[in-house]
């Protein structure tokens, strides 16, 4: 009998990486191709679309094609679109999933990386048997997937789990979005550079920091120096947390999860995140709710979590009926 | 042939309130008893029961009760429970779904008075055909109810929707709950009473209720005050919608809702607080929500909305399963 299987999509600014994937969340025919290039969206999904038909040719008559999940910024569950990404080369709205479905005689679907990240950890990771938890990633900005009641919430207009641009503080950092002092420009890899500027600005405390210029700074330099002890470096990640936990603590009083999972780049910090994070949240959050709310890893670490969260949600549609 | 019937029942500090309720909302037999004054909780609900036996004897033959729906502060919809409620006379975890499944051979189930009003809203009220909302109450405090995908979101614990406890300032009011700088201690009557004590000490501006003692002002004298023009009062306005519209962008960035319902006693304030909360929560809004988000007054104004939502809790039940 032929096994079931979808394909995961996640299209980036820069690669589009892609696999099949079975029903237990295994992968097979990891690939990537650049996203760039194309005249169009449709070039590049006919283009896509060709190299997917070979992987699966390759596996012959023993996989059963069921859909086609993908994964990308600014995507549109409602709508099947990718509307205005600042970071693809197409302006506008794209109908992604129409045009997959176009090459594939089978349901396709598109959701933001973010909530395609909450559903495969609810399908495949650590989030297996949970109902209620949140999923942040950490990477150049703050995304997130909310999970209430064991549905992804999308809101009214497919928008929903913007926790990345809740506001810290009004008169704060500028944000890419246009306003100020959201989430993200705290907490986050880009955010946690601009608190080491601000702390050489407004600490005397030594830091091997004070020889890098600020375009020359990456997170990853900031954890090692924290790692080697480095008081300034520690003190940027004391802050990243006490914000972070701030702002999950009132994500908290939305939603009551079970557990929030953090994720991406700043995530791979471990304790040094982890720790003034929890610790931080727990002091902010209302008594009922404190002890309560687990702050993990994603139990998803050596996979390709974007490309496996791609193919759970359409594994999820397949479930849902 | 019978009407199928429900009983509502809202229980508050002073007054239990209680109706029995058809599918269309309708109340019959409205009345209210003390809370206050039983030896016990098993005292309380069978003296409770009682009249609503009467109640009910009075309909004849022509209903058929389907079923208990209960509001009432610190309620767990989970367990069935009140727990620790401050306002009320009986301590620790009381499970009053069970007791009053006792008196009546039909399904019981409680939450608490801010998700009751939202599932009124959504089966009676402005919400009818929504998916995603929210219902805010400003009265002594803030509370809230979330509805996502049209299931309304308890949560892992059964304690979901706390906005009025999350956070605009850590080093703000100290709140009731034992934090400080709540929404709720902003955002509420007694919130906005606290903000003209704010503006008296820190403003010249002339005002009326500089003639007034703390422990004799109330929410409806700022807004008598507003509405004849004192500077004062409509500054306290201003402050209260701002630091609202500010939480409630926050919230929208969760659950993207489709419409935020104000409702309670500062919401009878009408223009005065829903024109500031407007306009702040846009300019606080992240760009892809902006002008999408309806900020309206219950559409169950003339209705005894605790009791109805209390009824519409166990309609939905019965709608659901």
């Amino acid at each position: 009998m032929a096994t079931d299987v979808v394909i995961g999509i996640d299209i980036g600014g820069t690669n589009t990486a892609y696999a099949v994937v079975d029903r237990s969340g295994t992968l097979a025919c990891e690939s990537s191709v650049p996203t760039r290039g194309y005249r169009s969206p449709e070039e590049f999904v006919a283009a896509v679309s060709e190299r997917m038909r070979e992987s699966l040719k390759g596996l012959g008559q023993s996989v059963t094609l069921r859909g086609v999940g993908i994964g990308a910024p600014n995507a549109n569950y409602y709508n099947g679109t990718i509307e205005f990404a600042p970071n693809l080369e197409w302006k506008g709205v794209i109908k992604m999933a129409g045009l997959f479905a176009g090459h594939f005689p089978v349901p396709a679907a598109i959701t933001n990386d973010a909530n395609a990240a909450a559903i495969g950890e609810m399908l495949f990771g650590g989030a297996r048997g949970m109902k209620d938890f949140i999923v942040i990633t950490l990477g150049t900005g703050l995304g997130s997937g909310i999970v209430a009641g064991g549905q992804l919430v999308y809101g009214h207009d497919g928008f929903a789990g913007e926790i990345g641009h809740t506001i810290v503080d009004p008169d704060g950092r500028q944000c890419g979005c246009g306003r100020r002092g959201c989430l993200e420009t705290y907490a986050s890899a880009s955010g946690i550079k601009r608190t080491v500027f601000e702390l050489l600005a407004t600490s005397n405390l030594p830091s091997e920091l004070r020889e890098v210029a600020f375009t020359g700074l990456t997170a990853a330099m900031v954890s090692d120096a924290a790692l080697r002890g480095d008081p300034l470096a520690l003190e940027a990640f004391e802050h990243t947390g006490r914000l972070l936990g701030l702002k999950l603590a009132d994500a908290v009083a939305h939603t009551s999860p079970e557990a929030i999972f953090l994720f991406g780049g700043l995530a791979n910090a471990g304790e040094l995140i982890f720790k003034p994070t929890q610790r931080w949240m727990e002091e902010y959050m209302l008594n009922i709710f404190k002890n309560k709310v687990k702050l993990l890893p994603s139990g998803l670490k050596d996979k390709n979590v974007a490309v496996l969260g791609a193919a759970a949600l359409i594994w999820n549609e397949l479930k849902n009926g």
